[in-house]
């Protein structure tokens, strides 16, 4: 019903990836429950919900503002539009902050508890990433053990979660390039003189700007779009330079900090002699130890007995990015896909820990014989198989996981197997580390070229996949556009499982680029697109902005940058456009935000923010003229900076 | 419109308080706009929000599910009316958890503050109170100095909010008696036993349990009802025995533990030819202050060259009951009373902190001569005066704020003040450390007194204004017909406020009372209904149960104790109500709560943790028959002790 009119088949409203679209003439055909169904199921959804001006905030309510006709103006409580907007957005960034803090906390305990040894199931794996962090934090390493560098660390990351004094938390103000960390401290004097009100814009704890948020937001607290949206903005930069910059850190130092590699993308990774297990969700500390225990003899020779070749792990959504990364899996698909893999009949186990995990999965799974196992107290589903977690039991919860699929290998039908057969290369990779080895080891040939104008400008995009845009279309022709136009593009989450899987990764990808960005992709190997990672490693965006930024002794608002959220879905994609509008970059976003309700929301956010951050907000539906308004961005920089 | 059908003038469907029914008169002459008339104009109200069945937490919705009809049943991402309701009703605890919390925070840094140095504005004014909480919390007082108890203490409640092990908070720890704790630490071993999941109850930092939520609740996360709700009563533990805990004990030992004392209650404590100041919010750091320094000579100065008699100040909401607790300033109103306040025109300056402010005040001020001036960085309102409290500039912040409200004093409208002369008498100033004086030093003597059944029970009540329920009905006839029924009721927040204006805290509605506690009443000389305090201080509730619970050597859940919270408004009420719960107490709940969508999530609510904690939630809109159901449960649990 959602697929071409003319009949094709290879075309559908729903997917721009034609391996989508095969599986879903398989969901149509067989009736299975999906995303679109249901969104179809949902219309007409909410309109104030949508426009952001329903409050649900007290039990007076629900209010309703209707921003276009002769409703109320004003809650019970006299919350105006402007408020309720505001106070909703900031509640989401809190979400969205909160999910990739509480990410990065696991991830500095863990440190912390292999640096004591009170957990052998992991190591310090990449040791000269334990030393720049920390020489990067201030912690001493001359002469010193690494666990007991690690345990500095350890400290340092754990105490900027939960510390009460209001300096800025220490991640932020080493990771931050010079003149951005200056500005915000100057703009908080500005706003105090102006206001008369304190406004924070520095992060003094990782927590506590989220509990900030959530009592601010309380009935009968800040009504003022701007204090509410200032600390939105603080609140996401203590995500972007504190909760998800440690989660990314840490998890490469007890992992590895991920290297170019080339692998396969799209549902055609899946293997029909294979037990197949899909790894799902966001945190590479259990995915990364399946993956570890997958290839230990005893998990083979257990998947030959039971029928198969052999195990095959492959990834889907971040925690697939970050397997990917780290280990070279397989990538199944976006969070679009999760249900897809599913209706391919050849998924044994899908094994899931935290976020963009549709609870519809469980259901999704009993049709057939696919174990859907959770393993995270913080994300349980009813209807799945739960084998919880512990980080100090990791290998042998591993092995019991690993087990189950491979027990569920033989209750396949064999009858309902369709696994379509496309894959697509992909590059991957692309920390900065890497980017700044293929580049000699400084930004400085990245910065000539872009002084040069061989590349005008980056992009950096992000997003998810939003059953309202059609999946991929916005991430591929948007991408395609940007390189195109000698931009660089770089990028995470489920925008660069997109990007990788319409062949934008691959090396053939230079090709569709512009004359000055296809040379230097040429010359140093590299495809004009780079997969940087996980959504929580936008903290390696940030990274390498201020890299540019302190070698150049700018802001990272002067710099030629531009960011994208295009299919955006969850809060975390809130939240790491406010710290990317924070630290000065101008963001895309589609589809619309729930802010059109409140014209003095829209207005500080599209335009008081680019005063006032250099960083701000903007939407555009249409992906080429999206690409329009991220070049002129660009170009205006490199006007101003006389390049 | 909303008068009384016979048109007598002194009933309204509105208000039960003959004071504001005068009010609402003027009101609705004068077309003042109010909450009642901002209600009207909302219907009718969102359904899918009442009933919790509305999500908005991603941007693929919002979804809603009808759970009457044939709508859909499941959200696009696959989420269930209970998985929606209990995520919806978790981000409710969280964010009244953090208000209280963040709240508490302020005081313990002020505490550190104090201690140190750093703040001279404020003294250790309570030692007797430093010492009992530093001995309780296990800090060493024995021949140290005040200041130096007073940083220890300070330091362990700070980490209370901000701590990153597993362990249970140091307060909790302490205060919670230990039949309660050991049930609690059983119940999570259980609960891993049965579910196979962590299922934490304990808390392990009061920020962090909040942000656990936030994440928990993100997109794709956490599905289940049970895993929810037991994360919703653990972060209200850590509010109940943590951040409220934190915030009476430090506001007791910095501005003194409240005392027994008489004061009056009702509008008509402005005075006609005094300069009014309302104090309104939720914080007494700023307010004790403020009454501080109006009694400087210079001020009255200022205020006697302006030509007024003096300066008065009263209280409003919860504020108000800090000041009239702690230094017997009169009380006008609650909730609901403060845009009634404004509109008497007597009021010079409407002075606010934080939470339960209506933003509708700032409009309905410009009306009058009002100077409504917002002090709270937390709590900006457009269209209010901002005055930046800093703790460190105290003094100087009030004698400021005094003079604007002087200042304002000879502009008002002579012919536009109407002040209603009633006010009742309160005996309040319940502390638990003024019940156990009254009581002999010890609970021993109201133990005997429920053993033998002169008293049954003990009914806790907190609440505020709600606009679907007439002012203060509920809490009049609930109240009294409980101490009829020899139930002893205490209680805090806008309820007491309430109770206070119905003259229930006045000697003579001993004879209001039962037979039992009639003599009770009369022989300690005080009112069969306690005032312990604001909203915060419902952990004095906590500590009383506590107290009796250790002197028994019984969990709180077997004794015969009760809790309600009728016109709850805010979510700072399902935090409390949830501690409440989580500590073993049944709860009676009016309006209803956003729960009923999911018969899964009220079943959990009702019945499932009845089993699991002892404490429940019960809803019941006649305030009759949640006396007979209060008193039932009283009866059930003395049936039990055999008593």
């Amino acid at each position: 019903m959602s697929t071409c009119d003319a009949g094709c088949g290879k075309h559908d409203h729903r997917s721009a990836d034609p391996v989508a679209v095969e599986m879903l003439a398989i969901a149509d055909r067989e009736q299975y429950d999906n995303q679109w169904s249901r969104y179809e199921k949902q219309q007409p959804q909410c309109s104030y919900g949508q426009l952001g001006t329903c409050c649900k905030i007290c039990s007076m309510g629900p209010c309703r503002i209707d921003p276009f006709g002769e409703g109320p103006t004003q809650g019970v409580c006299g919350a105006t539009a402007d408020t309720i907007v505001a106070r909703n957005l900031a509640r989401m960034a809190a979400a969205g902050s909160s999910s990739h803090s509480d990410h990065g906390r696991k991830a500095a305990l863990l440190l912390k508890a292999v640096a004591t040894g009170a957990n052998t199931n992991y190591q310090l794996t990449d040791t000269d990433k334990l030393v720049a962090v920390a020489t990067r934090i201030g912690i001493p390493t001359e002469g010193r053990g690494f666990p007991e560098i690690a345990n500095d660390l350890a400290d340092a990351a754990i105490n900027c979660f939960g510390k009460q004094d209001d300096e800025p938390i220490i991640f932020l103000k080493k990771f931050m390039p010079k003149k951005r960390y200056q500005h915000l401290k100057n703009l908080e004097k500005t706003l105090l003189e102006s206001t008369g009100s304190v406004i924070g814009l520095l992060p003094r704890g990782i927590d506590r700007e989220a509990v900030d948020i959530l009592h601010r937001t309380h009935f009968g607290c800040d009504a003022d779009p701007l204090s509410l949206i200032a600390q939105s903005i603080r609140c996401s930069l203590a995500d972007g330079w504190g909760g998800s910059m440690i989660a990314t850190s840490v998890q490469d130092i007890l992992l590895g900090t991920p290297t170019i590699k080339t692998i396969k993308a799209n549902l055609g990774v899946l293997e029909i002699d294979s037990v197949n297990v899909v790894i799902h969700g966001h945190e590479p500390i259990l995915s990364a130890k399946i993956v570890e225990m997958a290839q230990k003899p005893e998990i083979h020779q257990a998947a030959v007995v039971a029928g198969a070749t052999r195990v095959n792990i492959v990834g889907l959504c971040c925690t697939g990015n970050e397997v990917l990364l780290r280990q070279g899996v397989g990538m199944a698909g976006n969070e679009a896909h999760s249900e897809l893999a599913i209706m391919t009949g050849a998924v044994d186990a899908m094994v899931v820990d935290v976020q963009c995990i549709y609870p519809a999965l469980a259901d999704l799974a009993s049709c057939f014989h696919t174990r859907f196992i959770t393993t995270s107290d913080q994300a349980k589903i009813p209807g799945a198989v739960h084998i919880q977690f512990h980080e100090d039991q990791a290998d042998a919860i591993s092995l019991k996981i690993l087990n189950e699929a491979i027990a569920a290998f033989p209750r396949r039908n064999k009858n309902r197997i369709n696994i379509p057969e496309h894959t697509a290369t992909a590059m991957v990779g692309f920390t900065v580390e890497e980017i700044l080895k293929a580049l000699g080891g400084t930004p400085k040939s990245l910065i000539d070229l872009i002084l040069n104008g061989t590349i005008k400008g980056v992009a950096g995009i992000v997003g998810c996949n939003n059953v309202k845009v059609q999946q991929d279309l916005f991430h591929r022709q948007l991408t395609a556009e940007l390189i195109k136009r000698d931009i660089l593009v770089i990028g995470t989450g489920c925008w660069a499982i997109g990007a990788a899987k319409a062949g934008l990764m691959d090396l053939s990808a230079q090709e569709l680029a512009g004359d000055g960005l296809k040379a230097v992709c040429k010359q140093l190997g590299i495809p004009p697109v780079l997969h940087m990672g996980s959504c929580v490693d936008c903290s390696r965006m940030l990274v390498l902005a201020g890299a540019i930024a302190d070698h150049l002794d700018l802001d990272i608002s002067q710099l030629p940058l531009v960011g994208s959220a295009p299919e955006w879905t969850t809060e975390k994609a809130v939240a790491i456009g406010s710290y990317f509008v924070g630290s000065g970059i101008p963001v895309h976003l589609w589809p619309l935000p729930p802010i059109l309700g409140s014209p003095a929301v829209t207005s500080i956010l599209t335009e008081g923010a680019k005063d006032l951050l250099g960083g701000y907000f903007f939407v555009e539906e249409d992906p080429l003229v999206a690409a329009d308004k991220m070049e002129a961005i660009i170009m205006e920089r490199r006007a101003a900076l006389s390049i």
